[in-house]
């Protein structure tokens, strides 16, 4: 199969976008990217995406958005895995383009989250989690990871304030990111002050919501040179792995299954181990599921993620940063746009273009969407030119 | 890339389902086709639906069947367009197998219509239109295609009683299909006087929408001995092509240029022409589609699509036969697993395996999806073993 690289990014702000449709946000990502890889025709356009049925009442979003933004004819499909929605549609792009069925991909993750009439949020996420065993007790998203939180704390010691240090280090990171939801630092005393969302989850350990889109362009390594901006990054791993989608269903509640398949098979395309990873865009939808993530992706021995956070290794300046422009936390969380934002951010450190956010000497880095509570993960490894 | 073939298949009945939920039909069909191709794993699953998450709360539908088929673990992805998506998904799968991605995959398409809570259907549906020029009229998807008949009757002086043999043929082939939402046929007369819909679309010109799941095993050509039945049938073509969602956008609301664009790429893929085709399963979730597909398949003149039904020739006997199951109409449109269905369908006349409703000779099928009133169009042409 061929090798495959990044040669153009896009991004929106993440925010309350009154003025801008699901369409236009797209658009605004896809043309952005678009342009950054100087080309202005595309084979294919994968779209990731959630929640675009429920909340605004459209879907059918890849022949709409292809339409939109010029590419009307083109082959265009949405994916959906639930927040992990924007990554699998890359992996579908990285599929037909390393398999040869595509030369250009435009791979768009886009949600419209606010100013929505048809449905609440609330509603709309817990549709990540089994309708049939979970959400049907009244369940709602947060409180799924709720009971993930207690259940850690109780079984490795861990107190609420310890994960402060998560928050800390993404609204930190967000700060100089002009796409960022949250462009503030928070000390640890206002993250324990912090209303409460689902005890013990306080709205301090969840990501924020809000519209975004998000897109890159991939193409054949060897055509890189030929269509790209000279900016090309490599896709040295992609995969795809899944896990039981009710919590009750998994032998060990916590130790998510699917990161660890994901990121390990991830490794072994990519030849690495993850101490060779300079960067890490962790799925942080809630502080508990970074210390997961972080725990079955290697970066930490089980029960021990949180000592990572507190001994500062996730900081710029650590040893793993992660969330390194804010991650879900800061940046926010537009459900299936997520997986995209972070391949852009990743893309970003590589390219040495992520300004005052800048990991010192990023030569490979990681990222890992997921949907539901660990249902299903998506890493990739992206590497900089040589 | 590699040649791919269809090892498996397996479909439940189109009905109301009252004792199945969507994750059972899923299960009943994939476990089926697994069964028939002989396979106790795969690779990947990609299914393909449309409306679970507004009419059941429950979206990342691949992991939760992987999960409940006994696949856990493995890649798996919900694809959706609109009315295209079990097709798309196929297409997905194909690009996978095609381009050395995975050897076995699962593709299923399912979909749970009836004994909803959360919505009605008819909500449902317009999502594949066009929310902010269209369905915000209150257009239903009915009504979309009521205009799109109604300007082909004025047009081209056609009858609306001259629809009625498309009904006609597609409601004789289902007597036969033990799969089919009707299994009864019905008459000219009975057509003309059914209950008006949307004028000018009655009862009799639209499909009926059901529960339902289909599914198919693919893998390369080359490993078919190894994994299959022996019945292999292989895919010669598979493409897709997209148009803009809302009709008035296209310069000639009568012409499908996405339905023109995929055949005429798929018969470039398989070296063929139109007249070489034994039968054709037609995208009939109104008579006024079959008419419209016809034309820009190339399978008549503009504006004669109906004439070949009422010469007789889309029936078992005709020069090309179609909805040889019952199609749409008949069999039933559970609409995310209609073009799944499809392809299992033309799998059985290529086998040999259709029963009363064998198509003499039957060497090479095509099976046209399609989402929305024409915006995403999955043509797949397959051919039996030699």
């Amino acid at each position: 199969m061929r090798n495959v690289s990044i040669i153009g990014i896009g991004q929106t702000k993440v925010a309350e976008h009154w003025d801008r449709s699901l369409r236009h946000l797209a658009a605004d990502a896809v043309l952005d990217a678009m342009k950054d890889a100087g080309i202005d025709t595309a084979d294919a356009l994968y779209v990731g995406n959630m929640l675009s049925g429920l909340l605004t009442g459209q879907e059918h979003l890849g022949a709409l958005i292809a339409d939109f933004v010029g590419l009307r004819g083109v082959e265009a499909v949405k994916i959906e895995a639930a927040c992990g929605s924007g990554a699998a549609a890359l992996r579908m792009g990285y599929t037909a383009v390393a398999g040869g069925m595509h030369d250009v991909v435009v791979v768009c993750g886009v949600e419209k989250m606010t100013d929505t009439v048809n449905a609440e949020t609330t509603t709309g996420l817990i549709m990540a989690a089994d309708a049939d065993y979970e959400s049907i007790h009244g369940l709602t998203f947060v409180s799924l990871n709720a009971l993930l939180m207690r259940r850690y704390m109780y079984e490795y010691g861990v107190q609420h304030e310890d994960f402060g240090h998560f928050t800390v280090n993404a609204h930190q990171n967000a700060v100089h990111n002009p796409h960022a939801l949250f462009r503030r630092a928070v000390s640890l005393e206002a993250f324990a002050r912090a209303r409460m969302i689902a005890d013990p989850i306080n709205l301090m350990d969840s990501s924020g919501i809000g519209d975004g889109a998000a897109a890159v362009v991939i193409c054949p390594t060897s055509m890189a040179p030929e269509y790209g901006n000279g900016k090309a990054v490599h896709i040295r791993a992609s995969s795809m792995a899944t896990d039981a989608l009710a919590i009750h269903d998994r032998p060990d509640p916590l130790w998510l299954s699917a990161v660890e398949a994901s990121a390990f098979k991830a490794y072994q395309q990519a030849q690495i181990g993850p101490r060779d990873i300079d960067l890490f865009e962790v799925h942080d939808a809630f502080t508990i599921m970074s210390a997961l993530s972080l725990e079955a992706s290697g970066f930490a021995e089980r029960g021990k993620g949180v000592w990572l956070a507190k001994a500062g290794e996730i900081t710029p300046q650590g040893s793993i940063p992660i969330c390194t422009m804010g991650g879900l936390k800061a940046r926010g969380h537009p459900v299936g746009a997520t997986g995209i934002y972070q391949v852009v951010e990743v893309t970003q450190q590589l390219r040495g273009d992520a300004g005052a956010n800048q990991i010192a000497n990023a030569r490979l880095g990681m990222a890992q969407n997921i949907g539901g509570s660990g249902a299903t993960v998506i890493t990739h490894i992206l590497e900089a030119k040589s």
